[in-house]
């Protein structure tokens, strides 16, 4: 299993438009790339992936999506179908829980905290320029900001359980970073 | 430099729907998503890359764009804001040679086979799931297809001037593999 966490400064409410998906939705086009770069592969679907997006934005942060590639059937890989999906999401009730929304689309209140500490037993990876380079371990569970850095403080908490990885020096975005763990988890 | 070569079945006018860029756009998101992984960084524009798009679907096929990164400005990397882009050029009036639409994006009726022979004295790279594993030269040319491989007879045009690069064996998405090169190449 191979899993992906965003802190992402997107949305939590579904009145984004989607004609705009920069600007009103928090970057949600950036959101929608990582969800792409994350599960797609040319001809079907990464299904030993899971992604999380915690969606820390107004008007009710957090708001936490996980897609889950074992289950996700019929999703067009294009920014518009998914963010389509995210604003259908974000339109129905749930609460602190995991709700399954559809087929491997699910939703909850949690936070970037909660999320990570679900994972605290394993390998965690936190994505920074100024890491280290290193070997990955078995099912990893990698880290990353959207077009910002993770605030300082969130980013200590992660650290107290996973490691600061770089895999160059560029500032990359994080749909490229995703491709490229992806491609390294491959080899 | 680095230069990408994306043999597209994309649109070749500017009537497809900005809401449903994979079906009227001939896979415009495609190619939008190529664009964004080949140019953008984090906070900034790679300037020493160049990508072509050879557009082959209907109604006029081919017509190619030029995209050079250490020109364009103003453009966001979000796929609707990539394909309007595509769609003002697609309306302007140009023919058989390069003509500069605006800063850093040019457009043609050049083919697939005009574009190779343009850069028939560099090294050229044509992926392929099933070609070798290889080191890179300097200021490599990377050739993909979409969502469907190069045609034979392209194909084995192009393999005249350059080599069959695998990085791995699974299909990868175009935009994944085009993030994975400039990887690849920064290193």
């Amino acid at each position: 299993m191979r899993t992906f966490i965003i802190y992402s400064r997107g949305r939590t409410d579904s009145r984004f438009n989607i004609e705009d998906l920069p600007s009103s939705g928090g970057r949600m086009d950036l959101v929608a790339r990582c969800i792409n770069s994350a599960l797609w592969l040319s001809h079907g679907i990464r299904r030993n992936t899971r992604l999380y997006i915690v969606l820390n934005g107004a008007p009710s942060p957090p708001v936490t999506l996980c897609f889950d590639g074992s289950k996700i059937k019929r999703i067009s890989p294009d920014e518009r179908s998914i963010a389509i999906w995210i604003k259908k999401v974000l339109a129905s009730d749930f609460g602190k829980e995991w709700k399954e929304f559809r087929n491997g689309i699910l939703v909850s209140r949690k936070s970037f905290q909660d999320i990570v500490k679900e994972h605290d037993k394993k390998n965690i990876y936190v994505l920074h320029e100024k890491g280290k380079k290193m070997k990955l371990k078995k099912d990893p569970v990698f880290v990353l900001g959207d077009n910002f850095d993770i605030p300082k403080k969130e980013e200590k908490f992660v650290l107290k359980y996973g490691k600061k990885l770089s895999i160059g020096e560029k500032s990359y975005l994080s749909s490229s970073c995703i491709s490229v763990l992806n491609w390294l988890c491959d080899k």
